[in-house]
């Protein structure tokens, strides 16, 4: 063991501003977009789409961004390492961090594409589906992280989505051993089903070898082990990583630790926008479990995250975290 | 009289991203902000006071802007004229004005200040208080005017807060000469109790020779007028212009034309953030008039506009107006 860790949980991710706008289904034929998922789109293409959505709000965002939002919401000690550019939206990403008690140290890139962008269609159903301009985010690599930050830290969080480039799995890989090497526990999320299926032989050694505490959702954990049915994952999960939360949409979640299972419900809520879900659930567990606290209810801080977030639009929650538990 | 005029309302004003964050009443003293009201504030200041605020979400604004996107959310057609600077929040501001279906035609700047920005702190009492960094938008001027634009619109709807330069007052002189020579009509807002304050003695002149429609809370229309009380403004602003509304929060509004008086009711509401109140108030009766309603309907259409704007965050309509006329 290593000296007392002087952070709770530091996330690294893809650094995006999510602009949201209110669509119809008929939107989402009209342009061929995957409905729920999150689609890599290039510059032209992010601009053709955004021309065609209607009046957005533009929300500070990124999957693992917004999951240490979260834990520093509950009063949790939190960082950050991504990648923004040296512009508008940059400075929204960070101050949004800073502003929620967040240390964020990476520098703004003065070279190179701008900040990336998440393009966010909600539709009538409360779902949203994801349009990622990765910008500046996507030149993520090894330089880009802090050994030291990683070394202080309980709990290093990786985000599924940034496993995308040579560099970036490199990263993932330089800061995974310097958490390993510090006594300090790695966890993942796996993101998005369509980046699991793109990544699987990259994803499977590095959740072997490196990963703690696994985030995966049915169909994500389902194409990770090639299972036909979550059962088999579930147990795959309990083979592969030490502690393993398989969350299921209003069904809940699943947690699982050895021989233990947990049956978490969801925390019940009015869904207006399900962007966030996940990354709040994350933030909700890591939370309790930087506090020490016992798995079944590390999950139903997570549900009760997720719900906060689910509740209005947008990804970060718009209440203290700290005032919801109870 | 001239040819058919072939948009509704033509807006003109400051060219705004509002940043909006919840903050308690301790941090408007604690920074000194005048509360409810719109203070201007330098770039360093608007550094100052961005930092020390919570997490924001931006979303576009501007006074007239935001009238005119609420005439166009209700069916009509409209365009308007501001100063935007060619970055991230000057794409965002025309981007979310056209998705709206307004014309605006203004080449963003590339030469001055960035895009101009509106820190809004929304209080526990759903009051906004404004801090404005007009940027690019402040150095508006007659060039900015397109005169057949002007021509072409049954209303030129002019916002007061942009009132605030030599070379703005001209523009203002400019548009609405294009106007009346056109056979159109003039609108103005008075848009901010220190705004009249300052330039009373410009603003008397413009409504006595120029405006047509006049928009003002109580505060404003004493203030322009000297009195004391809202009854002697309402008679001055009868006697001064052909149409005046003067709005009073919950009370609701009075609109006096020659002889008449009506006396419309506020549309019943839960009230989450007041911005954008009186802009929409604007654009529900500009909606009206220009339709050819009586003007106790143009009120009533006001009345309704303001209550959806301030039943959520953020100075623009979230649904279409059109939808809630019946």
């Amino acid at each position: 063991m290593t000296a007392d860790a002087t952070l709770d949980v530091v996330g690294i991710g893809n650094a995006l501003v999510d602009v949201i706008s209110h669509e119809t289904d008929e939107f989402i034929e009209e342009h061929g977009l995957v409905k729920s998922a999150m689609t890599l789109v290039d510059d032209a293409r992010a601009e053709e789409l955004y021309a065609a959505m209607g009046p957005g709000i533009e929300l500070s965002g990124g999957s693992a961004a917004n999951t240490i939002a979260g834990v520093a919401s509950f009063g949790g000690r939190a960082a950050y390492m991504g990648r923004v550019f040296d512009d508008q939206l940059g400075a929204v990403f960070a101050h949004d961090l800073r502003a929620q008690g967040v240390l964020f140290e990476n520098k703004p890139a003065t070279e190179g594409p701008p900040t990336g962008r998440c393009l966010i269609v909600v539709t009538p159903d409360a779902h949203r589906t994801m349009n990622t301009c990765l910008g500046a985010s996507a030149f993520f690599g090894p330089d880009d992280v802090d050994p030291e930050l990683v070394r202080s830290a309980q709990v290093t969080f990786l985000e599924g989505y940034l496993f995308d480039r040579p560099e970036s799995m490199e990263a993932y890989w330089f800061a995974s051993g310097h958490a390993h090497d510090a006594g300090r526990k790695v966890a993942l999320t796996l993101s998005d089903l369509f980046c699991v299926e793109r990544h699987r032989d990259e994803f499977l050694p590095l959740v072997r070898d490196r990963v703690d505490i696994l985030f995966a959702n049915e169909a994500e954990a389902c194409a990770l082990w090639g299972c036909d049915e979550v059962g088999a994952a579930v147990e795959r999960a309990r083979a592969e990583v030490s502690v393993a939360c398989i969350t299921m949409s209003e069904k809940g979640s699943v947690v699982v630790a050895g021989p233990n299972t947990w049956e978490i419900p969801a925390h019940p809520t009015e869904v207006v926008d399900t962007t966030g879900a996940g990354d709040l659930y994350a933030a909700g567990f890591l939370y309790g479990y930087t506090q020490g606290r016992p798995l079944p209810e590390c999950g139903r801080l997570g549900a009760l995250a997720a719900a906060e977030v689910i509740s209005h639009i947008g990804a970060r929650p718009q209440v203290p975290l700290s005032s919801l538990v109870t």
